[in-house]
């Protein structure tokens, strides 16, 4: 499954949400990785994250697709990530 | 279709950038809007954020879904938008 996490947590926790994340997405701007997960690997960065963010103050969401053949991704602006085009 | 944008642009053209997205999306968190827009909607979406972004410097990412039914949404920590679940 292709995986869009976006994250909007306190700055303090930041750099600890990113380096987690890190090692299961591929990181594109600021705040938003990408990347194709099983689906075990997605409940531990799950599990990981959960561990170091404030849940009544931080909000981490997925968008998770099944599959990416309805999908397709548009950028205007400089693309941060020069990285090979999954979506 | 259904679209997700993201922002990662020079703090002094967020309030421009974010007016303009407000204006087709709903905000959902820092720097994350969504929702369900025509293809003539869309367009003028990116007509207008092209005018008052840098190039050079701001990146708009849109995930563009042309149905939702494989994908979904999951969120840890708060929900900074409490709104109807559509994804």
């Amino acid at each position: 499954m292709y995986v869009i996490m976006v994250y909007d947590v306190n700055q303090k926790r930041v750099a600890k949400v990113l380096n987690i994340a890190r090692k299961y997405l591929e990181w594109i701007q600021n705040s938003v990785l990408e990347g194709e997960l099983t689906e075990a690997k997605f409940e531990r960065l799950k599990r990981e994250v959960e561990l170091v963010i404030d849940e009544e103050e931080d909000s981490v969401i997925f968008y998770i697709m099944r599959t990416i053949k309805y999908s397709e991704r548009q950028i205007l602006g400089i693309e941060k990530n020069k990285r090979e085009q999954i979506l």
